[in-house]
């Protein structure tokens, strides 16, 4: 099934690719590869108070993987106004996943799966990635996780 | 107008390219991609004091994003270093932005517009990027920011 | 000589290519690029208590080198894997180094290097590599250092 398909199937409706929120692109491509910046867990370009602050103090473990889903439902908003329809992505190669956390907070792994975990509902085997996630400081607009996205994509 | 010749009219000129300091390379080209190492706010090796520790405590917005630009030189020097001219340059794929943060500085994507603006001053269109941008615990030498690039260039 | 002749020569028997901790995959290769996943500095999964913890407080220099250096056995091993044969590595492109660092460690190059330095004497001239180093505020499982990478291997 094609990834646009199942993403009708799941009953996932993509927002708008946000904006980028300052002087840089959403995505670039170059060659094969398909890079997309840094994103936030915004809805309708506002970040729910529930995603805004540290995993381990303000944000729960639940909802740091919601703001993670959020974050990768904006990935794919990205890569769709990119190539026009996901079904032009080849494989998902990378997300890097950037979460504030309070001190001793370390179970960034299972926060993370709320990305990863939407990218291999998408697209199945292709959606599996390579992937890297720490715990920040800070994160703009006091956001909870950004999540980084590299795709390959048809030339 | 070419990127060399927009540097000579805005009047930059940029310093050598910096040493790396361990035992790294400052860059690597692999087919049509140039990767640059993470640059400090290093000027002829030296950080400035202005350019020194937490932004949100020691070191404010707009030195920040003057540290930025002063990366951003770094980059573009060791850009010129690896292909002999910037003319070489296809576009600006990807900066990543690591900023030394003090609890609750969420204002980073104004500091790191001090490296993104450079890009597009230097390179128009083609130096617009995808971009990633978090606040980190410490960096190497106490700088308060570093950034690393990715380019397309010429095969 | 040869990468898998080097590791011999060197005596360094690489460990089993260790499992992703979540939902994603330790590498993913698209084209001549093989990007690895963020490796933690396990030993036959287990996470040394030397290695546990902030670089500045429980961790010292020393054995935060030696957690790079573990961790980029690691990225082999994920190479080997991933290739057969350490022998299909053309070049370490990249390394990124995300070390737990508290308040005011800096040191932040000297650590990194246990990583490098493996690169440049399984590789010799080939494994030189660009390099991002930053210190971060919490990593999977209380680790003291996590090292991504990638490749370029034969085509």
């Amino acid at each position: 099934m094609s990834a646009e398909a199942r993403l009708l199937q799941l009953g996932i409706e993509l927002p708008p690719a946000p904006a980028a929120v300052a002087n840089y692109l959403p995505f670039v491509r170059t060659g094969s590869l398909l890079v997309i910046s840094g994103q936030l867990p915004l809805t309708a370009g506002r970040l729910d108070a529930r995603h805004r602050g540290r995993l381990g103090r303000e944000v729960g473990p639940a909802d740091g993987a919601e703001a993670a889903r959020i974050a990768a439902h904006n990935i794919l908003a990205q890569a769709r106004a990119a190539l026009g329809s996901l079904d032009k992505v080849r494989a998902v190669v990378r997300l890097g996943g950037f979460i504030a956390a309070a001190p001793d907070f370390t179970a960034l792994p299972g926060v993370m799966n709320g990305a990863s975990d939407l990218m291999a509902e998408v697209f199945g085997a292709a959606g599996r990635h390579a992937r890297t996630t720490v715990g920040v400081a800070e994160l703009p607009l006091g956001a909870c996780i950004e999540v980084e996205a590299m795709f390959e994509v048809d030339a």
